[in-house]
């Protein structure tokens, strides 16, 4: 039988295996070789083919960049050997998913290339927690920042964003939360709601909500680890246990005269 | 039977039918009432119980804000006399869809409100068409704003978002392209790819690639009409069909000299 390469690239969505679209869903059932991310429900890989090859190519952010490389090799290598090969990515594969430079790859062996995109954690775990990111009055946007550039320093766009009324979702930026907050802190916005989603849209799930000024505190005592989405914004207030929160520290403040 | 009122915000993606969740397909599935929205595909609708009831809510962004409040009330009502209400939204509830309100108003009436997210046009389509909204080295961020504030004027974040690196997606914003292209022109930027999405991942779809300077004209010329998403920055050269567009561009100016 003849091979015909094709290579598509799936968002999976951010993590509840129903959070796949349908059309995801077609294409794993399609593929003749999945390669998976680590953010990845395995639980999507039953709708594959009996035959469908599934290969784990999960990668941490801090590993050396040569693991693209590989990965961009194997997607070609199995396109070209055995047909259909479905890149099945984390949330949206466009969305710091370098979803980009795969497709530029495959381009340079003349592989055709479909999309099929997936909700990303920055709108869907947000979403789930009904943390609206925008809000008429309150926020007309908001901004989608990557905590780990190449160069490994905050994205200048942060030092933008912290001027802005945007809402602000950083993700992979756990790691930088202290540093988060103290730029937030040095241009006099300490008091800005901010939350942070654990394990989102999954049974583990953990949300931390608070502000600014406390909220690297906070992560400690709650435990959160990565990976964990950062929002930062008016918006958060909205979040119904905000108003709660907002109740206890006027307690305490009362409490302390 | 005792009637449990229960609301359900559900993010229909943007436009192709197979681009839903199967969460939110399950919720339509459940539904008792569906209210539904101008840009939600209908063929959707086929996923409801026989006996469930149906409601064109769709309005156009010039209309009154009272129709906001209308349907605010339809939600809480139809909860109240007829149980589980989805509120079927195009793309994402929360990107621009006032879902916000709708479940601040739930919540006065004491109604549980929950949230299926949705793919948003901003990513979905931008990720049909193969265009990735941030690239390594090209773009750290993207920005997602409105072209439709509650003033009518643009956004302020349009005015800080020319000066960033960050991909900007506009979305509603299509009436004000000439005014979004002058502000780019205004900042040395007028040679920064575009692309106008309209009809997005249907059988419809219509794009159009150029740079800020002519993309007026170009716009006008393949009579591209709303809804269009706008999306600029350097990663819209990756789009396929660009590189083209760029070699004759060049043969152009290599014509004309």
């Amino acid at each position: 039988m003849e091979i015909k390469p094709f290579i598509t690239l799936v968002g999976a969505g951010p993590g509840d295996p129903e959070l796949i679209s349908l059309k995801g869903v077609k294409a794993i059932a399609d593929a003749d070789v999945i390669l998976y991310d680590a953010l990845v429900n395995e639980e999507l890989l039953d709708y594959a083919k009996p035959e469908c090859t599934k290969i784990y190519v999960g990668k941490r952010a801090e590993r050396l960049s040569t693991s693209q490389d590989y990965i961009n090799q194997l997607l070609v290598d199995y396109a070209l050997t055995h047909g259909h090969v479905v890149r099945l990515k984390g949330g949206d594969p466009f969305v710091f998913g370098r979803g980009g430079e795969e497709i530029d790859y495959a381009r340079r062996f003349d592989i055709p290339t479909a999309v099929v995109p997936g909700i990303s954690s920055s709108i869907g775990l947000t979403g789930l927690q009904q943390i609206p990111l925008t809000y008429r009055g309150i926020s007309d946007s908001f901004w989608v920042i990557t905590g780990a550039t190449s160069s490994g320093q905050l994205s200048q766009d942060i030092y933008t964003a912290v001027q802005t009324t945007a809402t602000v979702v950083v993700l992979m930026g756990y790691g930088k939360l202290a540093e988060i907050a103290a730029l937030y802190q040095q241009h006099g916005r300490g008091d800005l709601p901010i939350a942070l989603i654990q394990h989102g849209s999954l049974p583990t799930e953990k949300i931390t909500l608070g502000r600014i000024d406390s909220i690297v505190e906070q992560a400690q005592a709650n435990r959160i680890g990565v990976p964990a989405l950062i929002v930062i914004g008016e918006v958060v207030a909205k979040h119904e246990a905000f108003a709660k929160l907002k109740e206890e520290l006027a307690q305490q403040q009362v409490g302390s005269l």
